[in-house]
């Protein structure tokens, strides 16, 4: 189904009307509101002004529109930051981030949270059991603009506690973070200060603890507000919408309280926030690479519910990355499309109307300025027609590969670089294209998640394997390949005492002696043989380890040592290969796991959902769909920007 | 005529009079004095020195030469800003910026206003009357160093004060800024807030309102200089030394109480400054662009009064460049030329001697550190004899091309970049440079300015169109090329209601209905004909817009999109054109309006003032006069480096 | 002889006597602890643990081992922190750097020094005649992490406290800085501010001053703890580790009370952090760049005693830089004779084992954590092994060749860049590389030191020549050649008043005019003969002079000015060469002054120590040594990565 991001108080109440029968006619049920609107909802403390809002909302509920209510805490009025002046977050440097645009509140400031509650149970008390609301979202995009983590009086205080939480003494805080090291060692909670402005890099043990705790903080927050929601809105659902390759919290963990997880996506952005280079951010900037939002799809499947929304769909070009093309004719199509079979309930445009004034003004909406329906708007009125035809889709049923993805990760490698092109998002994104070039369906699911049932499961970079992780990876008959730094480090960010990979040399002997991380042009040369005998050769680049094994590698560099170790299920790669060996060993490792593959050119994909197949074209050239396939929608021969669908 | 900038005050009274005899020797007749010299005429709170400046004064006098005697406002002495610390300006990270150099003062701080006042009512009181004055410059280089924009207390409250005079209410600001988009509106002008240190981007509209309001406290202050001066000193005229490549306040605005605007010339450091690639500035590194320094001469010969002086004439290698070369020889004399050709009065050169300490000590002046004359004194002295053999140069007049600039064009298009290459000076650069390949004189002129008397107009980029500019527009019955994002926003930075170009529609039926902004590397074809059916085509870069109207393009994208539009005298181009592109469509412009050209090679210019023709070569290769030319002075084959004027 | 450093507070207390005794098996001889170990030390404000420090110094002398025994003022633990709060250092934004990693102190707080003081006098008290103690490390890397300057309160103090004593009055003062430039003429010491935060650059002389100041406050620091040292602990020598590429203080000033300098060499790291390119980096990723080290090891051994230490050598992969490949098979072994060869005394690698936590856990040792010699300990086992077959080797003697290297000259030349890639290091290295190439032994001598002698002298860069340098270059025979910037300003940073190389006209009759610097892709042709007529040909780039003078230059540029002068013995080049160039000028200036040369290819260098001649292969192709040594150690054919000794 369709939504749409709407802003009744951005529009004369004299458009309302209109606005709500267009949608309709574009195929729209769903529209998400309110979630900027707090100073109009409550204009001075204490004072609400409701009558609006009722009225917005009951003109899209006669209209037939389903709505999805939002709690307001993203943009804290004036009045509010005035008098509790600790809300503001401090930023790494020190200065205040103060009012003037949006999330400019610490998750750790007592006043914030009693506020925070106090708008939320007067919101959905109000609105709570009203007929047209559908469920809820809470606040927006939490850690945007770099607002996870604060480094204030308030967020010191409340890290100490955690910290007290934790480690009950001193003494075993030292010892877990290692403070010996420098003369770090602290004898009370209280002494305990932030790692931002510190002479050299901090303790990565204690930074680490600091993001842990940065990322329960929020998801502290948006518990209490899903509670607060349940409590008055008995029988609708609540999602928050996640952002794009944003790694700051533990969104998995978030998802727990949720009932889906939703999240915004902006396939061209992304484009340059990516790992992407510069030829490929040039070749993919009016079509966004083929996986960069359905990584994001399967990803966000894999939160909460087995199923998700993209609340916010990019229905043109954008205002707020460093350059923003027009997307290629067909591209909103195509990127709809890519969600629904991906697994989306809903994909819902942000906006319905292009703004013409404030931060956002260059952000297209599904209509432009002047009332008059967009590009964009055009091609999600031909979405819904053909979601209309297409009837309803299955639900989303288990690949048989997946990718293990796990925040901490992202956070480990960042806190220990090592080599400054290790990002792991762009790991991960590799891995997963990688996979996706094959035609799989893929799952992404966090460490510990039972991989039972997969045939495939590929763990690009886990450097923590927690039990839960453990017990899955022991559990599983699938073929697992590890990537280089898996199992490095304990839950106390250190060296495995029996060295790298740790828990790991139980499925596999081997240990990692050295690594290496290796600057922009300086690669090695590896070759070897997949289970068929198939050549494979390549260079590695950006990382490479030195294992000792009595293992016979299926793959060595050009220097003896060994690249890639299997025993039984488990495969562990020593290196980041460059993309056309990663390909290779990729292709290896799921055949001999009995996966059936498809390879397909870079600029198309396929996704299967129920007995539908859906193939996209993301150009320049055509390519054509099975010749056994019988087709649902599109043609066989798909163009450039267009997409098919066939039993 | 000829000046130089002196600072008796640092070197031995004896060297004065032997100086001032050398100053007549290479034919100075103006000599700009005192602008840091308060420390010296003020060394204590109260306590004035004047004895060593009336001698510097009367010795400069008796040598017949005229002084240019400036307040001495830039340079704050220390024990000023001890007894009033709040004149420090902060900068955007909130950041006192203190003592030790120069320009540590914010224009909003009530101390400094009332101690300016004294300072410049006491030293113009002193030497208003002085028969050896001839006129003033007032502080120096405005807004140098970043320091337009101030981020303190100060700033604040007047900012305020100026936002009530305004808007009135704080409904009327919430209005004109769009504050409901992020619940960012406010119930009191004291809840207005600075736009530095925001968690995300500022609303823009208030960012533009700060630009405003700071470019107005610049003038405000000018305007307060100039009042007292024009008080003490009656028939003597006033100016100030604006800088190159700066756009951070409005000059036309403060020009309108200046006699004529002078600005200083350094055209090798402005190279580094340029929008201009790396392979450019190296090609034009020993040399400057051949349109770096006329761009200026033509922006500040608009400012008043139909005339400019280059207040400081670089006179060899600088010190502040991130790369400080040597000229080559015969530049600082082309220099000269430039200005002289362009309608300067007087091109006064920085600085008299090259002072061997403090911060400035590796930039050259006429005269080596040691009393020789330097290569650039050589040269100087040249244009010196040149200059009288010439006799009176003829006055300025009305050329057929007209550019129109615009300050709020440049802050508008960085507080929206979109595309992180879309710098406002550039666009203009490049206009221009187009228009000086074909041999044309050009006016660079303000919006609102009457446009009567031109045969064609380019405005390179104009979001916002005054009812003033409009009315200019439609009174002229010039040819307009209007370049993209021109009427794309309202005067409280909103899209214009019925789309861009806004009001400009009444000129052109178009509308801009979506923009891209191209990252390096991507383009997009462009062909079409100009009127006498040659052919065009090149490539769009940077920035390209989707344009709906009936009328028929003269030029098309490779998609089947309009490029260029023309309704009567009114064209729109609807893309950054690559430079090559750039110019056959600034060739076909002023061709269609019937303006004379002369297709000149990229090292070479001309300039007519009166009767005389003046071209210079910027080298690498000679280049010969045409042979109807009679020749006044050079050779008819124009050497690399050489001038030539001829009638 | 070898040495390690080792940390018995990071490991059980069981695991000592095993280490200890594997130490001695692998050929170590001295050990050096407890730099870090303050905490440990002293828990709680006068509280002192010493039972397990005297155990383990116990352990190691039971052993045979000899400590270096070091004072732990690198590291104050948090207590000291709380209570006197004023101790930690601000940075040039003027932030406070906090406690969480080290060097978090500045040298003017007279909280600390007493601190310092007290804690260096207890523990010297303790260990200062333990018969296991050989000698003392001062503190750790003083400078390390940018922490000579600090901009505080008591920074401020103690600067305006040095300014007194130096110019007992502020006219002197603002005479010697030219304080009339800009009016920042001072009546009072008090008003001194520091030279950050400025509005734009601050003057270089005050800066110059603050430097010196702060260079000065470490040597003072130093002192103290070397006199309490030598009061407490008769007999033991005083050193302290340098770093590698740092000139933020004068080495040669601090080396005047040490016994003998020891340095911190890590050869990849170190790669990154110098002059050399993107391309060269690549290329010598994994081995170092052959001179890098060198450079250092002949610069330390010039600083006090004729000998020097490499106190912590690199063992393998490290943590810290960009980019952290492993060293290539060999590599450990050949950085180590190389230190050998070049005079050092003791090799003491860093660490003995890999510490599995904190900041430092991917920095490799001796040891695995999993206490498993590594690859780079069995090199150092082979290194001690061949020492034992080499026996004692002979003290170092003059070269024949020196090059004076200066830590002013590095300011001077960071504060007036004038180009932005006159890195002074860089141009120092260069001049290195030149020379080493030859095959000669080279010393790097102070600015001052004599210069009788040597047979060739190179001054790549010396802006100011002070009387005892001026004196040591009239009293030498030796060819000098002086590099571009050479006695270009005076003691008070001015530029000298005979312009250009100031004093030095005395020894060769020119002037520097005009100077140049050039950027990227700009360069000038330069063409000339040596003193054998052969011809010299190349090219110019980043800095390029013009010179006034009678005499003959050996080599000119393109545009007819002189490049290259020599009058009597004295040589003066007027630009910077490029690689190829440099070599060129290198070879003639010491062939001309009778210096045997020995063209070497660039991947190998050579050094002569007593008898021995080491001649070191960084790959990648073989070299053979030549046919009339009498090997000693290695092959006569020197494979990549190996090394050969030949009397």
């Amino acid at each position: 189904m369709l939504g749409v991001c709407y802003y009744p108080e951005h529009w004369p109440e004299s458009w309302w009307p209109e606005d709500a029968k267009k949608m309709r006619e574009v195929g729209i049920s769903f529209v998400r509101i309110a979630e900027f609107a707090w100073s109009r909802i409550e204009p001075e403390a204490g004072r609400f002004a409701w009558a609006w809002l009722d009225r917005a909302i009951d003109t899209l509920h006669k209209h037939g529109l389903r709505v999805v209510m939002c709690t307001p805490t993203a943009t804290p009025p004036k009045w509010l930051i005035e008098q509790f002046p600790g809300i503001v977050p401090l930023d790494e440097q020190g200065r205040a981030r103060g009012f003037g645009s949006r999330r400019h509140y610490t998750f750790s400031s007592p006043d914030w949270l009693r506020e925070s509650r106090r708008i939320c149970e007067i919101v959905a008390q109000r609105y709570g059991a009203h007929p047209g609301v559908a469920g809820w979202q809470t606040d927006n995009e939490y850690g945007c603009h770099d607002t996870v983590m604060s480094y204030g009086r308030h967020d010191l205080e409340a890290f100490q506690g955690w910290l007290r939480q934790r480690y009950q003494t001193p003494q075993q805080l030292n010892e877990a973070w290692g403070n010996v090291f420098w003369s770090m060692e602290l004898t009370d909670f209280a002494q305990v200060t932030l790692p931002n402005l510190t002479v050299t890099q901090a303790n990565p043990a204690a930074a680490l603890d600091f993001r842990r705790f940065s990322s329960e903080q929020v998801t502290k927050y948006d518990a209490m507000q899903a509670a607060i929601i349940r409590k008055y809105s008995p029988g609708r659902w609540v999602t928050h919408n996640f952002m794009g390759f944003f790694t700051e919290f533990d969104h998995f963990l978030l998802g727990d309280h949720l009932d889906f997880a939703s999240w915004d996506s902006y396939p061209l952005g992304f484009v340059e926030r990516s790992g992407l280079d510069e030829a490929e951010r040039t070749r993919w900037a009016e079509t966004s690479h083929p996986d960069i939002a359905p990584f994001h799809h399967d990803l966000y499947r894999g939160i909460a519910g087995n199923k998700f929304w993209v609340m916010e769909q990019q229905p043109g070009p954008v205002n707020w990355a460093p350059w923003n093309p027009v997307p290629k004719p067909g591209m909103v199509r195509i990127w709809s499309w890519e969600a629904l079979a991906h697994g989306a309930e809903v994909v819902s445009y942000f906006r319905w109307r292009q703004v013409p004034f404030a931060q956002e003004q260059m952000h297209a909406g599904l209509n432009r300025p002047d009332r008059t329906l967009s590009v964009g708007g055009h091609e999600a009125m031909e979405v819904g027609k053909e979601l209309f035809k297409l009837g309803v889709l299955a639900p989303s049923v288990q690949s048989s590969v997946a990718l293990v993805y796990s925040y901490e990760a992202a956070w480990m490698t960042k806190l220990e670089r090592q080599g400054q092109d290790f990002i792991y998002s762009d790991v991960a994104f590799r891995y997963y294209t990688a996979l996706r070039r094959m035609g799989l369906n893929v799952d992404i699911v966090r460490p510990g998640a039972s991989l039972k049932g997969y045939k495939a499961v590929v763990v690009p970079c886990l450097p923590y394997i927690s039990p839960e992780a453990m017990s899955a990876f022991r559990e599983t008959q699938a073929q697992i390949l590890f990537g280089p730094r898996s199992g490095a480090k304990t839950h106390d960010f250190a060296i495995s005492p029996q060295l790298p990979p740790g828990d790991l040399q139980a499925l596999i002997a081997l240990k990692v002696t050295q690594v290496a991380s290796l600057r922009p042009g300086l690669t090695a040369a590896v070759a070897g043989h997949d289970a068929s005998g198939r050549e494979q050769a390549g260079k590695a680049w950006r990382w490479r380890e030195w294992v000792e094994t009595e293992l016979q590698p299926q793959m060595t560099f050009q220097d003896g040592n060994g690249a890639l170790f299997t025993q039984n299920n488990v495969s562990y790669l020593a290196f980041w290969p460059q993309d056309d060996l990663l390909q290779e060993v990729i292709r290896a490792h799921v055949i001999a796991a009995g996966v059936q593959t498809m390879d397909l050119p870079e600029h198309v994909r396929v996704r299967r959902r129920g007995k539908l197949t859906f193939a996209f074209n993301y150009g320049p050239e055509s390519w054509n769909i099975p010749d056994t396939a019988t087709l649902v929608l599109g043609e066989r021969e798909i163009k450039p920007q267009q997409l098919s669908v066939w039993e």
